[in-house]
């Protein structure tokens, strides 16, 4: 039987390291409409290794994800399985939103993803060159024919869910998007439970 | 003036590492048509950072490159800048092939992009794990409206050329891609120039 997880509420522009066990599951929740939650993943056993964009999409010939996709390091271990997706609208080609990213706007010293995850990760030995890659969840990046991107505001409607389960032990690092521009103008809180597995699924 | 580069033949299924000073350029040959060369490219003066295609996409706001862009870490430093270019077709959706993809399709001991490169910079002491990400040269991967992924053979023909000119101080890694499905069958050589820029260029 799955223990009921709580409901950890994340406030606007911030971030928060996780552990998971293999099969505990991971869900993020859309508490607001409209705002994206950038997720990164590392394996524990190997913390040098983490998501790889260009390996899941090589593993699972989209350059999108779907319930039932699996995640992929750089090393091309499985990581974590989509179990739930409400909205199937999501981001692996864009980096995470970085300070660095801002000041290019014009926007110093401004909160970002890649802040948030760096600084939850740190504690680990990751160092902030090494957070690279997230999973965007809920966020709309469409690719023209021709190859150019835009960014759209989310599709996701306050309750919509997505989880994953974990296919081995992970450090995951969940943050609020920073972007206003990403959020349809306003960064928003996100919600997460983190659920231990029914002991004896497959 | 420019000094004239000697040009380099890199086997089939082998890399090479090499030092780039500022204004450097770094010219991609196709010795033989229809092959891809993955390249690499860290920071000199801070290894743990290196090409990132998240952030070169976002700022490029496009999945292609073409002549003129720039390619950047993922600290957001500009790396090198696209200065020749007679195919227009690159990819850098796609992590470079490894060890382990050969593997999953039933491959086991395959030469990689991946073992190579991470062999080429070794002795700088970049570990395998950090070798995530590169831009496949000449690989032509097309994406359909709905996402989808497929692998087309290399566009290129005998002679035609591609360059960067590093913005920073660099470490590049080159490899004649070992996959003989993204070659049309058969791995073959590639050719490098490595070109002192001029000393009065902006």
């Amino acid at each position: 039987m799955p223990i009921s997880a709580q409901r950890v509420i994340l406030p606007a522009q911030t971030g928060r390291a996780l552990h998971l066990n293999t099969g505990e599951v991971l869900r993020i929740i859309a508490v607001e409409a409209q705002q994206v939650a950038d997720l990164a993943l590392f394996r524990w056993d190997d913390l040098r290794d983490g998501f790889s964009p260009g390996r899941t999409i090589d593993y699972n010939e989209r350059i999108t994800v779907k319930r039932g996709d699996v995640l992929y390091s750089a090393e091309s271990v499985a990581l974590a399985e989509i179990v739930e997706d409400d909205v199937g609208v999501h981001d692996m080609l864009l980096a995470p939103c970085s300070e660095a990213m801002f000041e290019r706007r014009g926007e110093p010293a401004h909160p970002s993803c890649h802040a948030n995850i760096a600084s939850a990760v740190r504690e680990f030995g990751i160092e902030p060159p090494r957070v690279t890659a997230t999973l965007n969840v809920f966020m709309d990046v469409r690719v023209s024919p021709g190859g150019a991107l835009t960014i759209h505001p989310p599709r996701s409607q306050s309750g919509d869910a997505f989880a994953i389960r974990a296919c081995c032990e992970l450090l995951a690092a969940l943050t609020a998007c920073s972007s206003e521009l990403t959020n349809n103008g306003r960064c928003k809180r996100i919600a997460f439970e983190h659920t231990v597995a029914e002991r004896d699924r497959g």
